[in-house]
This record gives structure tokens, sequence and C-alpha cells, in this order.
């Protein structure tokens, strides 16, 4: 399995440092008094396409061959990744395939779509995506660009945490939110390399916590009926995610519903950033006492912003 | 009637610049193709308490002499003027009484009492209100420092137009909300001075639209039973505030609630930032059409991004 190194995502960021903005960092007092530490928040949020995921999907579409990208990119995605290759297509000025499980939130939907892309809606359900997406790729010969498990997309995503480190100087700990694996082991991947003393840990909802018992027993076991608000994270974890997570990530925690809306409540009221339940699960297992920070300096990566705001859960 | 000039300004800003946030600017280019023109937000939700208002409590407290501040400072005000009131006579190390009416949202009365004021209810009228402070000056020997009709605090609402000119240069437009007027004054002084081209605009709600109708009879008229979603442009306009106003402001234009809705989701959604709704009235009336922005490079103030998360429009 072709797994990327840290050179990588050097590269990578080489690659897309003039595509990317170079996202804000927060920092909030009220929050640090709370938890007794001292938070940077990377936000990500502020990513163009409002997540992360345009830094995976913009490394892979450029790193492509001129033959590779001529009839396009396609992928399958519940939403950020979808809009993020759509927009990052659009940019190379190839076309974006991009299958959608019907229950993805309308907005995601409409984003993906403002940004030109073709959509194909398919049951919620992984092996409806996967299917459906086979049948685009023999219809249109587009490329598959995977929302996780590929090697330029792990690259890609592991740019956000660098840039934070290079801004921001030494961490402690670092933490993000794991759904396919993708910007966990593009983060452990850069910070194990930029500063070999610092901790990564990953937060997953309880109800997907296919990542942490996968951890935890060194095997890669299947995600069993995820449910979860945090609609980013619904996703199973990635093989060559889980080969890099193995050799490089610290601990994987697990955090309740409750603790992620009171998380992603805290960060919009103390810091007044919009940000998605998927982006507040590090801070949510801080709030419940699953990772020991007390006097540390720790860098959260805040995944994403998009979501539906006539659906909030306050 | 003492008028603060751009010189006070310029001295209020030297004595804040250390103590209040240089707020960021916002740019996205969603909605400026919406409105087809160049909008600059500055961020005052990110400034300390959430709202522009700590700018001017900060430069009234800290200009104050030793015996002026002795006895602490005392204010009437439904929010964000308290909770600034309040840090700043904590940052001085004076006590600070703050009236407040019975309805202010949960949130407010939270921050007021967080940064150690000493809180003091009352009917939700003005005359409450200012029989209320009147009292309490009486009993503790507190000085007023009124929420807007004040020399210092317009004074110090004109430092965050300074920064945003500053950091991006030229305008055609700055826009503004105008509830009792501070950052209407304390703006319009700053850009007559530092853009004399540039013209000044400001948004009100069409249900508490006594600063329009006084600026178009040139005339001070009274608030007759204000109602607006945009809780913190209840407050009829100051004396000193319209002399201003009536001098150097170009235009006063109302906006519908709907309207207010809209800009605040949009600005939520596009921009991944939490503003309140008085901090979504100018771009309320860029949707409505009761502004020529055109082509034009736009300076916005968003004043705060204080509000309760459980009782929102959408």
């Amino acid at each position: 399995m072709n797994l990327p190194q840290y050179s990588d995502i050097e590269k990578a960021h080489r690659r897309i440092e003039s595509l990317v903005h170079r996202t804000p960092v927060f920092t909030c007092s009220g929050i640090n008094t709370l938890v007794e530490s001292e938070l940077y928040f990377k936000g990500e949020n502020f990513q163009k396409v409002g997540a992360f995921k345009f830094r995976g999907a913009c490394n892979a579409v450029f790193s492509l061959s001129e033959e590779e990208v001529e009839m396009g990119v396609v992928t399958h995605s519940s939403g950020n990744h979808g809009a993020a290759l759509a927009l990052a297509a659009r940019l190379r000025g190839v076309v974006a395939h991009v299958v959608m499980p019907e229950n993805a939130p309308e907005i995601k939907k409409t984003a993906v779509a403002g940004y030109g892309a073709q959509i194909t809606l398919c049951e919620p359900t992984l092996e409806a995506r996967e299917s459906t997406l086979a049948g685009v790729v023999e219809q249109t010969g587009a490329t598959e660009i995977h929302p996780y498990n590929n090697f330029s997309v792990i690259s890609g995503q592991g740019t956000a945490v660098k840039e934070l480190i290079e801004d921001y100087g030494d961490f402690d700990l670092v933490m993000t939110p794991v759904g396919g694996g993708g910007l966990l082991a593009g983060t452990a991947l850069s910070v194990k390399q930029m500063l070999p003393k610092c901790k990564v840990t990953a937060a997953e909802p309880e109800g997907a916590d296919d990542a942490c018992r996968s951890f935890k027993s060194k095997t890669l076991l299947p995600s069993v009926n995820p449910r979860t608000i945090a609609d980013g994270l619904l996703t199973a974890l990635g093989e060559r995610n889980f080969a890099i997570i193995l050799d490089k990530v610290d601990d994987i925690v697990t955090v309740s519903e409750e603790k992620i809306v009171e998380a992603m409540r805290l960060i919009w009221e103390r810091m007044k950033i919009v940000v998605e339940p998927s982006a507040a699960v590090s801070l949510a297992a801080i709030l419940e006492n699953k990772v020991d920070i007390r006097g540390k300096k720790v860098g959260i990566i805040l995944s994403g912003g998009n979501l539906d705001l006539g659906k909030l859960p306050f």
C-alpha cells in the first residue's frame, strides 16, 4: 500500500498554497479559563467551500496528469468533499461528477451544484454509493478521487496543521475529528515530523465509533449503522488512513451527542464563529474529560462550518 | 454642546489601542458576486465583550480622573454597553453598576454579571431606566457613562472605522447601524476626516426609525414604541450624536425585519461568523436595494455578535 510521507505534504503545500486560504487561528480566553489550558483553533470553516476538504481535493485534482483529468473527476461524498472536488475541478477547468446520498443536507447539495458539478443521488448506504460511483466511472471515464482513502487527499489534508505549527510554534497536543481518517492521517504525518514530542489525539462520536474500535483492536473494523449529528463523521475509516493512524496517532476517544452540541454552542457563543457539529467533537472530548489537557498548549483543527441553519439542535 | 472632533478619536485610539482587539476584516466572494460590489466587513463581533461598545466604554473609563472613577461608574444598557463598561471598569480596577431592563436577553445579563458588575433590573422603558439610574448615582456616587450620548464614548466608537481605513485604504461608502448613534457619529467623524469623498450611510430597522425620521426632518424626534429583532437598536438617538450625524452623515435608510433576518442568515451561512441582528441591518439595506452600491468598495461595521442562540429566528 502506497502511503504518503511528510515530504508529500510539503509537496502538496507548495502545489496548493496559492489556491487555498491560509486560514485564521482563533483563541478564546473564556474557553481557556474554562478548560484550564491554552487552545488554538485552526479555522478551516473559513477555508474555501467551508471545510478543510478543499485542501485534499485540490491537491488530488492538481496532481493528476492532463490525460488523467481529461474526462473529469468523480467521487462519492456526503457533502464537503463533493463541494471541494467540484471547486477544485472548476479551477483546473475539468468536469466533476459527485455521487451524493439522498439524505445529505440541502445546503451541501446546493453548494456542490453551485460549483458546477454534476450530481447523481443514491441511497444513503456505502454499497449504493460505491455501485453508483462505478456506474458513473464506466459511463464517463472520469478519474475517481476518493474522499479520504487517497494518497494525494491525505497529503493535502496534512497542510492545515502544518500551517498551524508554522504560525504558532510548539504544541503539546493536536486534536482532530476522525471520520474517514484523511484529516487525522495527514495531521499525524505532519505533527510527528514537525514536533516529534507532540501527541495526536482524535475524537469521534460514540454513535460512529469504528475508528476508535479499530484503533484499540489494531484491526480495521467496519462501521455498523453509524448515527450522529456530526454528519461529516458518518463514513468508515479508510485502509490507507488506518495504516498511518495505527503508526502515528496516540489515542482516539469517543464523545456523546450531548457534548458535541454543547461544544458547538460554546464555540458559536464565545468565539462568534459558525462550525458544523463534526468540527466540535475535539472540544466535546475536552469538555467530557476524555483527554488530559490541563496546563497544555493544544492545537485543534476546526474541520468545517457547513450546516443547515434551519435545523439547529438548539 | 461639547462635540468630539477627529483629533479626539486619534487620542482615544492611542488610549485604548493596547486594551481593545484590532478586529479582523472579512470579505466574501459569494456575497460580493450577489451584490455586485466589494464589501469589507469589520468584525466587531470579535471585539472584547463581543461588540464595538467596548471601544467607547474603555475610552470613557480610562479618560476619567482618579477622583471621577473612585466611587465607580454607572450606566443603563440593554446589554452590550453594560458588558463593555463592566469589563472596562474591571480593567481599571473600579466598580461598575449597570441598570438593565428586565427583558434584556439572558445571555447579556449573564455576560454583564460575569464581568463583575453590580446589576439593577428595571422596567423596560426609558423613563424607568433613567430614574433607576438616578437612584444608583445618588446611593453610590458613581460617575455616569451614558451608552452613546457621551463625548468619550463617541470618540471611542470612531476607532473601529479608523482601523478599517488604515488597514484597507480607500472606500466609496461606509455603512453602520444606528440606534443611539454613538457608532454612527464616531464613524462619520473618522470617515469625513480620513476620506473626505467617502459617503456615510446608516441603516435602521423600520420598527425603530427615529434616527431616520429625525435626520430627514432635521429635528430630534422621540422614539415611539420601537419594536425590532435588532435589540441593540431600540434606543433613541442622543443629542450629541444627532448634532454630529446631521453635520456629517449622508443618508439614513430603513430596513424590514424580514431582510434583517435574511441578511443575518446570509452572513452566518456564507461568512461562517456569528453576528447579532443589529449587525446585519447594513447588509439588509443592501439586499433591499435601499443603497446604491453597485461597483463600489464598501466598508461595513459589524457591530456585535451577542444573541441568545436558543431563540434564533430560523
